[in-house]
């Protein structure tokens, strides 16, 4: 995720962090080739001049208005759909600590459960990017529970039910009265929730046919757009085949890159920091003294 | 459903499987061929020239965007509404068996009420897919609850309430407190909406007049569309009917197959997987050792 | 609603029922009639030829579009979250019936809440219909409970209220916990929710001046339109100005029928049936036979 | 509100009521009429030629579309979310009431917080027009409750805080169970939420520029139409203008009226209306018997 | 936020405060500059006739619009959000205060959690506004308090928290039932999503390539568009790009504004005012006499 204060509006004409122009660069020099090609042979292919005026362009952009803009917005939905749940996983661990701190009276601080809970959330990050939670795991649990997790293929979801477990033993110690059990099985059931959306928008892509119709209409549209505009304004044909086709690449690229938003493009969603700030923000209320870690220098940065 | 990496931009425009392109070959040929014919003759029909001009066509284009944009959507919604119910069934059975595991403190697991609850799943997606569930009931269950299922109508909703007579038994035991009888109502009254919200998808269709009437019009617009080119572009005309009507008939197609998700074309919803993934999260949780079920193979696949 | 599979491409483009044809064909003969008789004229009124060129349609094609996308998109929300609302109470009475049979141990069977449970779906569909629930009622309730019913304005709310005296005379009777009555406080508030969603789009049609300026502005549009396409495409104009007027009217004729969801026209809401179903789903969980309702025919059926 | 039975399609071109001509007459007559001087002095400003054509109008037409479909849909959410909202009181209240008589055993009978509700809902429409609610609390409260409430601010949510005290002395003198008393919660949190919704949407405007730029976009495009339609359509030019000018400003006026939807206005919430069924729903649970307010007489009323 | 009547339609033409006008002066004055320019050069840059019609302009448009309607709703709904999270906020301390007073039954009233409630409210208001709390919670709560918050990160989790920890220290002394504390766990659940909710539209722009494109699009469009006019409407042209422009810097300064709801530009939600209110709210629910706030003048005001 870019965050960086916005800049004049003459600099930010000229960004390059941020702007996608490198994932498009190869298409984007081709078509205009070709655009530029079709401007110096007139239109003409092997001395037959293709007939072509702006109509069928303006026809076509009817549907392909529908396709991108629902590209654009259901790839967006996604994006801050993903945002949401992780912000559900801020909220409802912070929910739950809270329970755990004045709900129940064990003899014992609820040092353990607040440790699996921190490890969920990152093992819900690992599970998500494809990534290997062991060293994290290590870090934060004992022994024991590492090797528990070790044979798990659903580890957040068998973290969970281990900070159930912790309940389920205090509650039958007698520290702290049933019915306070059933206040903290709230936040519990939005932890899986949270856990199963995030697992829901990371296995199920927007149907492929949307992406490979629009794909290909792009594509011919930008091929046979110079033709149409030749007759109209001769050398500017390039010019502005360029600018459509970049605003189509861009469009196109940009859907793609938060379409999927647990990757690690410089537009998908911070994971990494979401989780340290989850993790600094229950350590605080367990009362331990805040970690060092240092504010991000002023200016663009980029959080993964 | 189809599962891929985002294939190279130049290997995409020639992808053949996840296109809609075999459904619509009848219709596109058509077209193009009575395009091609009109363009033979000029756009005279028995030696009366068809007097139009693009004109019409981007008059017509204003509702059939609504429409289109309206189909397109609608489906979309109906499509990830069942993605969310599917995902709402795992939610909501992980947190049930955390709390059958953590709340109830009988001497016996709560083999039998787990048992249901994965026969629960996979009698939904046989009710949604009008398939037999017999194998897969006998499979999971005894004897009798077979029997009592089998004269059921409607047998995901009997398996809730046999899971809910469990606790009942459990209950009058005395094996848990009551109090702790109302969380796990929480579960089961989501998992009874999201049956019913599944029901509620398969059984209403988006109402049959709007496709009537998109289906009439995009195929008036692309009959009438080669009168109104030829003037403009001659030769090019069949190239941009079929073009045009390419798209048109793409989104009309999806639409249709992403309207009733749960259906078993390219684009549906991957029940099959989905109902062995909650199976195996479950199973998990209650500590059976993991299937062997083997990871797809890398590059496309297609779930059902 | 109409249910049908759908049929294949070349024969949807005859169907007759489900395509609004019949409720607008005086507007559009109308309409196809006034545009033959302008180029007949060759767009002249008394000698005064009427100066239209396209431009004009397609200005105002801008706030047309909004408008009538506006329309559409309300329409259709306000029919699926009516279907929604149906949706929640087969769900709640489900839910509700399961704790009945699962968190009471009354002595005998939950038969009377049940009952009163159905007559409420039934009731709730007669007041929405403006029709008499007298039969329905007696179908369903003892003498004293009809009696009760015959004065009450507020019927569907009037046997929520009954079912919840029942269970206040069982925990009187001290037949189930306290804590167990509260849990069946949540699918009673969501019926009266669903209730209350219910009349209120019964209650509250889209604001009227946006149904006179769409119609007023279609109208003008279809007049004045053969005067600006005549000179360009003469003898086609009335060809064109009556699609382009189906268009508007079907949209706009679909609109209002889909808008009022609980009526009897063909797209709206299946209530007999859904009702119908919700009962049979009761009746299956109290473990009542299943009734022999046959199921539909094949093919085109109208559900009301 | 408008509420009336839809008029045959030739009789709704003529309907006076309900349209917002009244409101926007001015605005039209002055922009036709400087329409039809600039078609009188064939677009010259002093022997000046003002050059222009359509295109600059369907290009200005890409924003007006975005900012006045915005403005139409963002202006109708808050209307429904509004009408949405005072559903909740009805549904809310309904289920408070049931509980108050279901669930607790007080020996009298739930009289006065009943009487504190419906007076909540009449304090909340009050405070929602500006209007001065003393005498429906006189009507329907005691007089120490008019006294205390006198001095509020916010007399609606200190209703429901007396609403809550009442439950808490009735608690506190063992009338009723304390988990029931947790059931009542959930009503009246849900009143609360009503009436902080309702709160908000009269106290936070769409921001004011978005009014201004759509203000003044249109009326800068309506004063230029003229010049740019009358080398094409001549004398047909004040007509046309006047058409487009008509749509824009009916939009904008209908957006202002919705916008701001505890209004008086003929298209406003029929807030005296609700609150009289929620009082005669809330009597008639109460076993009062009907009042006899008279059905409204057919055909057009307005409701406020 | 700017709260004022709506000023006649005549009026409204001029009005200078809430018109973005000021922010986008500079790029408006170079834009309108460059096409008196070229339109003085007749299209002509050193000699060279640039080529162009408004035919590319109509192409762009196409994605133009999806992106800027896209950035319209997305900052509009990120604006909408954040006030109803606010509205939360006031809404869910109405509620516990209520529960406060009437569920506990603690010998002395509930004065250091309510107080601590209302330092929540404008802890994060600071938070989000990067601002110093310390007045605010000093002037709110007991020293011992501030020095806690003091060495907080999180200040108004903590403060959450803190509350939680009033209500464990009363039930553990037994001031109440815990079958209540489990119902002030609500309206603190609902609190800590509202802070989270807004912690995350705070720290998660829109994908800022979005702004790097729709900025690139539209100035690249406007240096342009001057060429594409000239021809056809030579003197015009200024003010046809300045009209154009207008709208469209307009759209995406104002977007840039609301998307950010948290700062201090005049259309940013007045977190000061509410603030105010909620504490208002909650002290007169106390019993506190109401503050001598004075209301608002009459006529425009801007609040913060």
């Amino acid at each position: 995720m870019i965050v960086r204060p916005r800049p004049h509006w003459l600099r930010m004409l000229f960004v390059w962090r941020g702007s996608v122009l490198l994932d498009i660069t190869p298409q984007l020099l081709w078509t205009t080739a070709f655009a530029l090609l079709v401007t110096v042979l007139h239109g003409r292919l092997f001395q037959w001049k293709v007939p072509l005026n702006f109509v069928p362009f303006s026809l076509i952009g009817l549907t392909l208005a529908i396709f991108l803009g629902f590209r654009n917005s259901t790839s967006y939905s996604r994006y801050w759909e993903a945002r949401t749940l992780w912000g559900a996983l801020l909220n409802e661990s912070r929910s739950l600590v809270r329970q755990l701190l004045t709900l129940t009276d064990a003899p014992a601080a609820p040092d353990l459960p607040v440790a699996r809970l921190i490890a969920f959330v990152h093992a819900l990050r690992h599970q998500l990017r494809g990534s290997d939670p062991v060293v994290d795991l290590a870090r934060l649990l004992p022994p024991e529970d590492c090797t528990r997790l070790q044979a798990a293929h659903f580890k957040p979801a068998m973290l969970l039910l281990m900070v159930g477990e912790w309940l389920r033993d205090r509650r039958r110690q007698g520290h702290f009265d049933p019915v306070l059990a059933q206040a903290m099985e709230v936040p519990l059931g939005r932890l899986t929730d949270a856990l199963g959306g995030c697992e829901r928008i990371a296995g199920t892509p927007i149907p492929f046919t949307y992406s490979v119709i629009i794909h290909r209409t792009i594509y011919l549209y930008c091929v046979l757009l110079p033709f149409g505009l030749v007759d109209a304004i001769g050398p500017m044909t390039p010019v502005v085949v360029a600018f459509i086709a970049y605003t189509f690449f861009a469009l196109e690229a940009l859907g793609a890159e938060i379409e999927e938003p647990f990757g690690t493009a410089a537009n998908d969603l911070a994971l990494d920091a979401m989780s340290r700030t989850i993790e600094a923000s229950l350590r605080e209320m367990m009362g331990e003294p805040p970690s060092t870690a240092s504010a991000p220098a002023p200016g663009l940065y980029i959080q993964t």
